[in-house]
């Protein structure tokens, strides 16, 4: 699934690289550098801004994934998969939303998603100007630190003034193109989101992770969200409307989304730390958590139904890792990658100004990078995270940190506890939402030992926390010992601040406090030495790109709102044709009866009433990664029709470039919706809603 | 540990490639071509024809493992992992000899170790004159047919001779430098092998996992077998002796020792498969079954338990593995291989008779390789037994193969079905040794799981085996209903030959019978189309390297016997220096009472008495791999000075090159040995027989 791939806060994802010139129907474009003239001339589609405005409007970014209105009254279209995280809050360890799917059957029974949010970008300014300004003249680490500063003002600037104008707005900066531009993203937001319809997993995501990022397919990759305001339905006369008939073959459509993180134009030094020093271990601790995980599930129903969510996005996050290190082992790749390096390169080289100016921001990042490789396990084990993998370990250091960081004036904090983010942070904390001990035990003891493994038994934060007890023990007597899993702990924490902090005796609160000098050093050192250097000298790439290869570019993507255009297409599959829709039928041929691969009861019941020749999925060549799940896939006319879910197994390697001939993506067909909605399902007034009721 | 790493059968294991010119204290060379001349230069020794052949003589061949005689009555010295086998198929879910350890107090009590044999290599006789006569003037397909049967045919004759003489040895083929040349090894076999002595796993392997690959080091990882024939104990006149007090810093000496397998000379095509396509999933395989055991071994003490020893070998494959990739990831040796492979093709270029006779095999390589990819998966899969990860269903492919093959002249059979092998089969399949019906399901569905992942849920062979089943149901269905688990039934349908096989309704009989054809057809089709190209075009590398670059060189390992020289030395760690011994003390100070950082009890009850100045163990720069496990470290005076156990983290890249500044070999020093068998195990008779009684 393309649920937004995560990675540690590092250089990669810190980085927000610029764009390269689009060819065939790549590209992830703001809404303000649209290629209109572009689709002109390709599809004869004419995209002007009155409809490029609607789409926005009606477009909405959930937490890492991407969603639609689809109803004056708030109703919000998106994956499955995008509200499983809710769909586990809701759920026991006797019962599990996620089996069984949810139905509300009126607006009263629409369950609460704790930690949702969905914002609709309502407006963005350019700030670059402003930004640049504020870090001329000053060296790496101060210009470093002084954007962070410029950013936080300017977002708080644009929250007050919109509270003042009477409608608040949340403003987030937005770095594109790798400092070549700096923005202010202004959303309206929905903290109030509640599930009204979501079908069992086993139809949703059928096929399960042998099928994951595989085409041809038939998942019902699809859910229903409500977006409330003052405890009622949100007014939405934006939304969009969906075509339930769905597209032809060869027919243009659009993609609206937020896609997550690209790494197009790392330089070739970046890629090969990614190749060599970040995936592979990375691929072996998620391996060896998958095995955890499995082998937990198999105890009894319980621990199967506890660790399916969790499962599920780290077997996920598996398939993509893979592929993205199958890309870079991909030789053709890398030479691609070297020789546009060495062009760009000979570009500035010929140019003396600008040669002078730049200088070689490519040996700076290679440079860099080999600082951080002296720190690097330490910085990713602590700093990142890696060696303390637990839910209440992650809500003891928020809640220190914040402690700490919340007196300091607002743009001196941790960018994470700036105030544009601290009302989302207390959403996080706030939620009553299940915490499994066993697993936070699994979870915890695992990375405790991968973490002896890797930093060596004699390391000194090692020896610190595994002196003279197992992985299992230390993780035992945390876990056993905390309250934190308790909302009502956490906030007397939260709203106690130091002083409470400091009083506490939760074990994972002394351990996170004991811990907090250690990480912060090594985050300053990281910050420093190696994202301000590399932050620096990818400004200056960018501004070399500009300048010698024109502004008709796209930048990386950022988990901001983005277009693309393209059609609906299959591709070729060594030598054989892959066509572009799959249908219903085969999804009872290719039934087991066993999971992944078992069709629910309530499809078994109204099989006799379906029409076996409905669409299924379908895909597009759409240049779409991981946060682009759940996009409305739209038609000239501005209607939707598909619901994007995931892409091809060769979509993965668009994380590095855009595999013209291959890259497809996969969305599901808005006629098997309506299939499902009115045969299967039967919802009632959300029929009515959708323009579905007889 | 160096427990001899065993890949999947295919090009790179099945080849054995031809070695390059050695540099430094590199080099495995064998028995007949030892530079004692460059020996008696740098370290002003001399190793003559005596010398050679009492070390010869004196070392042991084990299954996987080196060991050495060191009593005139058969006793062996070897590793405790190389008896890891032994010590776990003596134990029981209940009691573990690889947790308790083992001490005979006669030789009444020693253990039979079942599927344990000792080699001893009394002859080397040169064929390969008439190898090359008997495939002369053949294509690549006929002539690896024909290669074949020549070796098999040798093999039988030299039994046959051997026999009719009143000395009867095992005569294996073995082909070096990759072709260059081929020699009939003879040995003398011991079948009834049996442990005299074990410590601890907590002493032996003390740093388990963590410490697995580094130096400093703190492992007894030493055991004491014995030899027996006709039911009593061999007469091994030929033994070496041990120098309890342990060599010098910078002092020269000599491992004797199979190492198992190098890769060294293979192209650059064939070292970028194993970096792209071979490794990355063989890693991702091995990390989640690690997850599965660990999380098994968590259910309790008894699963705890029976896991251990796969638990144990899993691990260290994971991190040879790991560090393989890592060297493979390294760009400076991929640049040097490219810089070496063309040097030798520029050679050749200059030479028109050799080119045109050897033309371009590195190409005919690399086409290979792509026509393996095309099939790579289901060969991997089926025949190289990557879904079916079960010691039942390796039994059952076993006897059907057995039943149809031995029927046929040996020199038609599969090679390891042919005559010289049949022995062993047998011993192996005879063996009383302990399956564990859980650990036989959990393998089995965790592998069958992975084949639907990689072969992809519609490929004819996944929806053969789980139409309409879990990988979990699969699997009990298999496990439970199988009775292959008795020896006695399994040697019922040995001896049965084909009829019985027909007639078996044991469920893994029926499976293996199934996927026979399917299986053959496969390996056929890889031996036609791969392995035929790849050792033809590495013959004619190894003639082009042999004409253009001399003689003065070692082959790749092959687990056959070599020698190599160096010295006691340790090296620079980013700029620390290690130091080449460890003490007892540190021992005491780096334990935690907690595993794998335990002291059993039998060391703390002694610790008063004990020397805490002892030296516990070494690193020498001696050229070792795999395979050498059990080695003897050996003086220019011919006596043991320590015992080979691993190699540091960087000894892994030795895979592909000598790292000259950082490559170890790790031993345990003899003096430990002494005091642990003195004075915290008092092993009684054990004591005189090593001269080290009072």
């Amino acid at each position: 699934m393309l649920s937004r791939h995560c990675r540690l806060l590092s250089f990669a994802s810190s980085l927000l690289l610029a764009g390269g010139a689009a060819s065939a129907d790549e590209g992830m474009w703001t809404f303000d550098n649209f290629p209109s003239a572009l689709v002109r001339e390709r599809y004869g589609v004419e995209i002007d801004a009155a409809w490029l405005e609607r789409v926005r409007r009606g477009t909405v970014r959930l937490s890492g994934c991407t969603a639609s209105f689809v109803s004056p009254n708030g109703l919000i279209l998106t994956n499955h998969h995008c509200v499983a995280s809710c769909l586990a809050q809701n759920s026991t360890r006797e019962s599990s939303l996620l089996e069984a799917g949810f139905i509300a059957r009126s607006r009263e029974s629409e369950l609460d998603c704790p930690t949702q949010i969905a914002d609709v970008l309502e407006r963005l300014e350019n700030v670059t100007a402003r930004v640049q300004e504020a870090t001329r003249g000053l060296d790496e680490r101060d210009a470093n630190e002084r954007r962070r500063q410029t950013l936080t003002e300017l977002e708080a600037a644009c929250e007050n003034a919109s509270e003042t104008s009477g409608n608040p707005l949340k403003c987030e900066a937005v770095t594109l193109y790798g400092g070549g531009q700096y923005w202010l993203y202004q959303y309206r937001r929905f903290d109030d989101v509640r599930l009204a319809f979501a079908p069992e997993a086993d139809i949703a995501a059928f096929g399960g992770d042998p099928d994951n990022f595989q085409f041809p397919r038939w998942c019902l990759d699809f859910a229903l969200l409500r977006a409330y305001e003052n405890g009622r339905p949100a007014t939405t006369p934006q939304h969009l409307t969906i075509d339930f008939d769905g597209p032809e073959a060869g027919q243009p459509v659009f993609v609206a989304g937020h896609p997550g993180s690209t790494d197009r134009l790392l330089t070739v030094a970046e890629l090969k730390t990614l190749r060599d020093r970040t995936l592979p271990p990375a691929l072996l601790r998620a391996s060896e958590l998958r095995g955890r995980y499995i082998q937990f599930a198999k105890t009894n129903e319980e621990t199967s139904r506890i660790v399916q969510d969790s499962l599920f996005g780290l077997e996920n996050g598996i398939k993509v890792q893979r592929k993205q290190l199958d890309a870079l082992l991909d030789d053709a790749l890398m030479v691609a990658k070297q020789d546009a390096e060495a062009d760009l390169r000979l570009r500035v080289g010929r140019n003396s100004a600008l040669a002078a100016d730049v200088g070689d921001p490519w040996q700076r990042i290679e440079q860099a990078l080999a600082v951080e490789a002296t720190r690097w396990l330490p910085y990713e084990y602590l700093e990142g995270g890696t060696g303390l993998n637990s839910r209440l370990a992650r809500y003891a250091r928020t809640l220190v940190r914040a402690a700490a960081e919340r007196p300091k004036p607002n743009s001196e904090r941790l960018r994470e506890y700036t105030d544009g983010f601290l009302p989302r942070l207390e959403q996080q904390l706030a939620a009553p939402v299940p915490i499994y001990p066993e697993l936070e035990r699994l979870t915890l003891s695992f990375s405790l030992e991968r973490m002896r493994e890797w930093l060596g038994p004699d390391a000194p934060l090692v020896q610190r926390l595994l002196r003279a007890e197992t992985p299992d023990e230390v993780a035992a007597r945390l876990v056993d010992g905390s309250r934190l899993a308790d909302p009502a702990v956490r906030m007397a924490l939260w709203n106690g601040g130091q002083a409470a902090i400091d009083a506490s005796t939760d074990p994972f609160i002394v351990l996170a406090r004991s811990l907090d000098a250690e990480g912060r050093e090594l985050r300053k050192w990281h910050e420093d030495n190696v994202e301000a250097v590399v932050e620096a000298a990818h400004e200056q790439i960018a501004r070399a790109r500009f300048e010698t290869l024109g502004t008709s570019v796209y930048p990386d993507a950022t988990f901001t709102l983005r277009l693309n255009f393209g059609s609906v297409q299959g591709w070729t599959e060594t030598g054989t044709p892959v066509e572009p829709f799959t249908r219903l039928d085969r999804l009872f041929e290719r039934e087991t009866g066993q999971r992944p691969f078992r069709v629910p009861a309530s499809w078994q019941t109204a099989k006799a009433s379906l029409d076996l020749s409905t669409p299924f999925n379908l895909s597009t060549n759409s240049d779409i990664v991981g946060g682009n799940s759940g996009s409305p896939l739209i038609a000239a006319d501005g209607r939707i029709v598909g619901l994007l879910f995931d892409g091809n197994i060769h979509s993965i390697s668009g994380a590095y470039w855009f595999d013209t001939e291959k890259n497809r993506a996969v969305a599901v067909h808005p006629a098997i919706i309506r299939e499902a909605l009115t045969k299967v399902y039967k919802v009632g007034p959300l029929l009515e809603e959708l323009r579905l009721a007889n």
